[in-house]
């Protein structure tokens, strides 16, 4: 009998899926908007009325399916409790639990950046490594850290939570997390946006960036076009996140870092900004630690979801 | 028959040695000197000439013995090999390779401070968890990172180099590394001495400090004495311990620090200039993190040892 799993990542605005064989090939993929009202109550139903949808139509009886591998937008502790996730409305849950006893199938919840990360490990730009740490950089700054094949999670499973490691002691303005020169406040889309607002405000030189909305992608797009304005603020963005890198690359030493998420998608010209810093902050024998964009865009999730449960039923562990 | 593992720590200026029953009770331990001179060629013969008597004055057969775990104080990448040990002469080596031909018994060679944490984790502040990590103040300053119960290494060895973090980037004063404001320059045995010189320098006030030979024990002692100047150093001391265990913290999310090496012989009074600076540094979730003083001194790295050797017996790794 063929085995199938699926793969879910919950997001903020949308909820992506993705049905699994258990020989990693990816059969179908959709997703659906995420119903953050009451508290997103309906979030967990709406994803087993998915799955169940996806069996019905692909004539998948539960004795099929090996487990349900689901990423969520927070931090989630090694007995599957989230203490809240505010981006979409969840207070204290166990949101396993509740998606077991609904489906009445296998479920692992981990946190997004994790399952990203090793969704790049095994399928993306991080294939044949065991040992990277992923930076996804959107509306905030995520991070998966993979050590010999193990995704860390730490003791209350916020392993990995670099946007908020300092990397400007002289910031004055608050990050959200209340302490202030967080990495998430120069490298996230968000702020990317800041820099650039801030650099425009103390510098009245010409920019293509004072006739237009900004975002990461238009500041980017800007670089390309060599506005030295929206240069200086790349090289500001890539200042931080190389330092911060450095930092990383020192406790944990890994193979590579992969670089994913919205902002990412300026492509090769974001590294190059990057890549210096990082070279020269970093300990000497660091200084080969590869720097790579992402490969998946935004199915590293789904097919990281997939993974770990092919991971756990190897091991033998935990739900199987 | 009963089994036995010797447990071998390589340091500076001594050779430490435990023989362990294989139940971890510690039978014997003594220390020989380090023989430095002609590139340190004569440490791991030495090494074998004190197994090999100790065997004899034991009588114990090869067959008797479950391996050998020996660590080294310097970077010891996943095949064994150490790219060179500044401080005891070595260059490019395979040091467990070395042993076991000479010795014809399995040996598995680490880092020393990843061979400490372990110790602690099982026989002293850490016991009964297994999400911790170890910092070492010394000469420098080492660190080994254990994430549920497997130390981290990283893929050249490299995990847990946190003495060259930056912590300062307004520092003008080159680390021993080649960049500025490491962790190091200010909270190893050598960086308190340099900050107690630059704040006398600096200042004017009457301390013991001036009157003695200074070092992280007199300007501990003078601190306990009330002593202003001594004060105020071990507050920039703290400062910088408490920003860099943040770092690690929100990247690693231990359940513990375990601070230990010379410096730590200060006691409690140390963690009392560390502990607020940490707590309003870390994230909020991270706050409860525990900090507490090493209990093993300077046998951590024995016990260590032999505990790696009885991990990877138990998991029928590599060597056996």
């Amino acid at each position: 009998m063929k085995q199938y799993i699926f793969g879910v990542d919950i997001g903020g605005t949308s909820i992506k899926f993705g049905l699994f064989e258990e020989s990693r090939a990816l059969l179908k993929k959709w997703e659906i908007p995420t119903d953050c009202r009451d508290s997103g109550r309906n979030i967990l139903p709406d994803v087993c009325a998915a799955i169940h949808g996806a069996m019905q139509e692909q004539r998948l009886r539960p004795e099929m399916i090996v487990g349900v591998g689901v990423g969520v937008p927070c931090i989630v502790d090694r007995k599957g409790v989230v203490l809240g996730a505010a981006n979409i409305g969840w207070g204290v849950c166990h949101p396993a639990k509740v998606l077991e006893e609904r489906l009445k199938l296998p479920v692992i919840v981990k946190k997004d950046s994790a399952m990203a990360s090793l969704g790049e490990m095994v399928y993306g730009a991080g294939k044949g490594s065991s040992d990277l740490v992923m930076i996804t950089l959107g509306t905030g700054v995520g991070c998966g850290i993979i050590a010999e094949g193990n995704v860390l999670t730490g003791i209350f499973g916020g392993a990995g939570e670099i946007g908020h490691i300092c990397v400007n002691e002289a910031e004055t303005e608050k990050c959200g997390c209340g302490k202030k020169g967080c990495l998430e406040q120069y490298t996230s889309a968000r702020g990317i946006v800041r820099l650039a607002k801030v650099y425009l405000e103390k510098h009245s030189e010409e920019s293509v960036l004072r006739n237009q909305m900004i975002t990461a992608k238009t500041v980017f797009d800007a670089v390309k076009r060599k506005d030295e304005a929206a240069i200086e603020i790349a090289k500001q963005f890539g200042n931080y996140l190389g330092k911060g890198l450095a930092t990383i690359a020192e406790i944990v030493n890994p193979e590579m870092f992969i670089i994913g998420g919205g902002v990412s998608n300026a492509g090769e010209i974001l590294l190059k900004y990057v890549k210096p810093v990082f070279e020269q902050s970093v300990i000497p024998f660091c200084r080969g630690t590869r720097l790579v964009l992402a490969e998946l865009g935004n199915d590293a999730g789904i097919y990281g979801a997939a993974e770990t449960v092919r991971i756990e039923k190897h091991h033998s562990r935990k739900i199987f």
